[in-house]
């Protein structure tokens, strides 16, 4: 089975639990996640050997945000020690018509994001992975990071490897004229990617690609095709999300592979914990591309993967394929006994 | 009042609180049921005696099944002690497109499943007993059990009382061709029954009764009356549960006595706690005919009981009779204040 | 910024968390509220300063209940101690079919309804108030506190403040021919009051105004004017709420002020916790009749605050008015980070 | 075996979990207790039948309270029902050198303290008992209540039962001069009583009997014969507690049977939970007596079941006799495995 | 009664609940405090007026912290908002011979400690404060906060008020080299101090007064008064703690006054919390000048304060003044009720 | 650094949070050990590789069971899955005079106890060994384990790897006449270990050496050379426990390696949960002998080690080499921060 490694930040989730807000209440219940841990968990639930790159404090915090990440599955032989502080986020749940809340502490403080290059060693990283997970939030952190994600991806792609890249835009970490700054770093990251997850207002809004007054899905057959032409992108896969008045969401699925769309259709249901779901569905795009599943079984599963994960507490859903699967061909089960 | 009882094992029930899997949680809360459980216990609600036949381990396990039956409002007083262990159930809730999941321990080596027939004085239990309640899922035990079910039940309609069988066939717990090794069993339980808890695929699957391609409605019209007349019941009634897209269930009611069919209405409603809606119904039907209701009005309250057990955390439901009617009468009540 | 007072009883809520009964569970979650809680914490929220007036024990629980108080932001250095004991009530939740159950302790020994009107010097308090909120439970507590609560109203606008009362109108707390006991109360209630929490069952039941069978719109716009006209009231609103099949409820609200009515739009929601959204209702129509906002802004926002109130675990809500804005503007909100 | 009836008040106990003050904290966990609660359900783990006799509300409370009564084994068929509260009262856990506190709601609205005499039927009641247990507590009610238990206990005697009563003296309940209000009533309890439960201070107090300055054994051998032969009690017993230094205590018990002593050594144990300990205690001295066991042995029991009830959460401590036996003989165990 | 301000951090406390390693459980139990925080409670439990000076961010981390202050009495009326981040800290407690382990977030970049000296009128915080209380580990934080906490001292002496500075020197937050560091600082604010928290270690270490091997009281007699005298310090007071081979502690505290020592007695008593107890026993010594009751019964009633301030669950430790001087004439009480 | 291995059962635990039993509480924590989990996980915390080798079933429990094992750092890749069942076991926290009590389910039901040899391939899984662990609770299943724990022994000595075993004789285990049919598998057990866990009880009654009435030191001396030559083990090590009066456990620990004697001093400590201490010694044995550390070193750790095991929830204790050498110099220590 191929190996896969992510490069990214652990963070540690502090939740409310409940519906309680951090007024109100006082306790948490806390987690480690993070877009390369969602989907290095993930991968290893599906058979794959998944490894975490990153750095983490020789502190108790460290110490449990690894045993954590072992409980999950991942391979943490790849994981660096050093600086203080690890990254955090307080969750407050929503209900109905009142959204969730998350606040950040000082992630830029972390050790992943004040650890110097010459911590990793590149070359020998590279070698020990056949793909590469990155995404657009390690992206936003400093220049630091993003220095460090656009090595290991040169690195990988020197040793025959494949690169993925997850979009994953958050306006908050990139502050005023975000898809200004952002723009550059978007393109030299698409470059790279063999695999790239994007919707349709990444690429208008951070690639300034399209325009017209279209509906959504009018739009993504716009760009899409012209993202994957214009940085030699083979596999081009992403969501559209809607939320509906019960308070239910939507998903419909694309891949864009060498120019050909295929979508799944659009699964409705109720949502648990909305967190986390992205890397889900981008988790199930990797294993259908590595497995060479047909690209409308791979779509069909990574939507029902999604869904799941909305199912799920915490930020990392573990479903093996079986249980997608079924999800995916009867998603109002009974009991199971 | 009649007094009712009970032949059947009490499990205790180890649920992952929350929504979160065994593998996520650290935490389970427990409580003891088991279908026998569940029907007395609804039944003492109701003003009867519900007492309980079973066999309990001298532990500190089978100390604390009893101290929870008594809260429960079930005589304990018919109950032996031998035996090492009781029989043990995991659940996970589900949510949404995820079902829950049940895991059982060892059940077959439990105090009630190897307990010897010379255990339990028959003729002396059947004395103190007019209505006695036995389910399909003890039947699915061991030729033991089995034997001593059989017995109790024949010594109850000898002294004059009346049997109730609750048909519950379980796939898992009979096997392959389950339904070949079932049916003798099922079909000298009906034998002895005065009242049959049967829907129609029961009917058409253990009984190898009716065939035809037609809707579920028209199925339990053909397949019922051949049940009641073929084993000499004289009540037979079920529901028929739909599983909607948005995650309510429905249920619709029926009461088929001597040939006549009665249905109740369809409920569709949210589901809390699935399991033990079933005991529930059948608890309903019985103080129903128990009390001589007409028909109608114990369908209609049979199948509003089973909503409102949708709605309680834990297997076993606890309403009153005027709790009952009025979810009948209004099932979007605000809070009692 | 005015100076508003709420004078009322703190009540402890003990609250059975999850869905579990008083029977099934063991534990208990607690918190203070009452309705001049409630509306001098969410007036706070605001950004007004909100004191209650209200009698306390010197007890531990007293005690707790001032800490409590304190954290809402409830200004409580307008609060007596004496008396032995608080009002209490324990709160089991409903599920669908299952409605929830309030039951009291003895809320007349309380140090509330027990203490003397010489233990408040009605006059210095009026004096630290601009506006005074008084409800229809305290008005049905015992004649005491009647006679208190229209006192310190008559020392409010004797010196220039303003009277807010809410009607709400609780059944078994006026007992057999209630509405014929508590008609005189409410009647001088109403002259002293310049704002009217008021619905068209209040109108019609409590006062005997309008009579005809029409739909319930219909009756409001024939009965809130008179009302208005005869209690020379300025400013009545309230809401009517619905509750669907589907357990969501719908509330419209309305203003009339001068015999001019203004709606809200109709709201459809899920419910997390309905008890405490009509006091959110009442503050935010204050906060808006004090702001001198546009009527039509003044009942959508407090139509909002109301729908954000059953979204929030606790009878007290508290949402700023940017949130409660945001929530009018748009309630199918993704997570905030 | 001999049926034991314990009249008294059953009260809710609301204990903030671990060592958090009501400020602090914002949970509570529930149980029902009382003297008369604690000495049935210890009677029954001994083997007997103990039913109490009290009056309890048709309410949610009241039900919880008698699903708890039933899950302790305590026999509730001769309980009322009526009135409309339960007397409650809050539990503060101490730690080292801070006390516990305890506070009370209004016990005097309960059902039990508002009941009419003409809801007992005392000659019935009489009837189905052998052994009738009463308290101090019970008698520092109201007169009502004092009325009854002094009828019932009359009632009992007549009908050729005996009576046990324990002084438990609780000065907040009687108030100033409560010796002087108390000593009547006291003395025609110990007129009826068989076996007293009595140590030298409420002699010396309550009774008056005793002067000297001597150390605590010596007034107790002075007291007691003395309390014996003016009231005719037939046995008194009695615990003398110590708190040390390092917040262990030391237990020594004493039965005085027709005017002869036997003391218990004195044992000395760390303490979870200090209330109920005395009623634990009174248990084994009437278990023993109706066993007719040797003073010296029940002496011995009844200090060893009084030390495990202070290991126990909850004030009703559950232990059979071996489990006490055990205890006398070895208190530092390990693990039973 | 005097106006009492601190100047210092807030932080969050991240407990794990029980005895579990972070790497053990998934809960946390969460409160905010600082030594700041930690004496103005204290001191508003006392009857003062208790405001704490800080800067808090607006999130909603910000809001939980204010809302908690003034749960604990703290005036929150002068604290600024600003900056990002709350200084955190994780607790894991210990058991026996398991220490337990504190591990901090990165409370540099908190709001507090990234404030800019211009976000406080010092004048006007000067002119509404009677004393001032600041602490050794502000100082170690960075120099702008140096800065302000003279600049701050120096405006309330030249305002008539007073200064107490707590020592309170913490090796991990001044590095190696950390007493040279510290002493100028420390130098300068003794200089500003009416009353100085401080050991004998303090002077030793940080201060290099003194040398000799003698005992610890010895060394304390002789560099006190040195102390004392050199930086014009009206009071000195402190405690010496041991930690005793059964897991108790012991402590025994001493005032200087101007020149005159006097001690108290020394407590041993069994530890639930120790953190914070420090501040109570500054806060009870600031009371007892205040009030200027004889310095014996100040010392006595500060190391009272502080053994309670162990047996309670939290940083901040809240007992009024008639609890602490019943814990100091008797700490071995039974339950009160 | 060597591979470890320790073939055994993985149970999971079942405790009853806090002081409450099975009788008064509704909640379990769970967790996964076993005397080879707690053997393997202590060695990986010092840097060892800990691989069990075992069976687990493939169900949702075997799934927790597993991750659970990989968060204590357990290394999984050895372990074969099949059978139905996991073996559990309930907790019951003891306090003070109340001892815990452990009941146990069907564990002979178990994947682990029902798995057939040819299931291991015994020569291969010695291949990857060079230390395998066992213990005498394993030698007390069935005839099918014994057989198998011993093919692996004699496949690992063959290969040149070391065999520990540890006696941990439990009389439950075996039943009537337990020591006669345990001493031939202990002999053959004794016959293939380089290093024995086994204490002067443990010789006496399954080895039938030694006779005399001494002290338990002076016993030790007597057997424990007559076992190391009889068996040709070349280290024997063990504790000998007591347990005060004031229910702290005090514990001397010895190695005797080719016949000299060194024993640890005697520790005493409270306990907290004193499961899987008698592991961990064993561990700190292991890691001594394989370190070749100096004998008195590796003995005083070893009981350093355990004593803190004593501290910790759960059966499986983690603390680094550099934890116990503190715990060792000073076990009074203050918060770490």
């Amino acid at each position: 089975m191929p190996r896969i490694a992510a490069f990214g930040e652990v963070m540690m989730r502090l939740q409310v639990p409940g519906y309680e807000t951090l007024i109100q209440s006082s306790r948490l219940e806390y987690s480690f996640s993070g877009s390369g841990v969602n989907v290095t968990a993930a991968l290893a639930k599906y058979g794959h050997t998944g490894a975490l790159i990153t750095t983490l404090p020789e502190t108790p915090v460290g110490e449990a945000a690894i045993a954590y990440l072992r409980k999950l599955g991942v391979d943490t032989s790849l994981i660096s020690r050093g600086g203080k502080y690890l990254g955090m986020y307080f969750l407050e749940n929503g209900f109905g018509a009142r959204p969730g809340r998350v606040t950040y502490t000082d992630r830029l403080s972390s050790s992943f994001n004040t650890a110097e290059a010459s911590e990793y060693d590149m070359q020998a990283l590279a070698a020990k992975v056949d793909v590469l997970h990155l995404c657009g939030i390690t992206l936003a952190m400093n220049e630091g990071v993003r220095e460090q994600m656009k090595q290991l991806a040169v690195e990988v792609k020197r040793a025959g490897g494949k690169v993925v890249f997850d979009c994953n835009y958050r306006p908050a970490l990139w502050g005023t004229d975000g898809y200004t700054k952002a723009r550059p770093h978007y393109e030299e990251m698409l470059e790279l990617a063999d695999i790239a997850l994007i919707n349709e207002k990444d690429a208008r809004y951070i690639l300034g690609i399209g325009a017209g007054d279209y509906d959504r899905i009018t739009q993504l057959k716009q760009v899409i095709p012209e993202v994957v032409e214009r940085f030699g992108v083979r596999t081009a896969a992403g969501t559209q999300r809607e939320i509906n008045a019960d308070h239910t969401h939507s998903l419909t699925g694309y891949i864009c592979h060498e120019g050909t769309f295929v979508f799944s259709g659009k699964l409705t249901f109720p949502v648990y914990d909305r967190i986390g779901a992205g890397d889900v569905f981008a988790s199930a795009i990797i294993h259908g591309e590595l497995q060479q599943y047909p690209h409308q079984q791979t779509i069909n599963m990574a939507v029902a993967a999604a869904m799941l994960a909305h199912t799920t507490p915490g930020d990392t859903a573990l479903f093996s394929e079986s249980e997608v699967l079924r999800a995916l061909s009867d998603h109002t089960l009974d009991v199971e006994r």
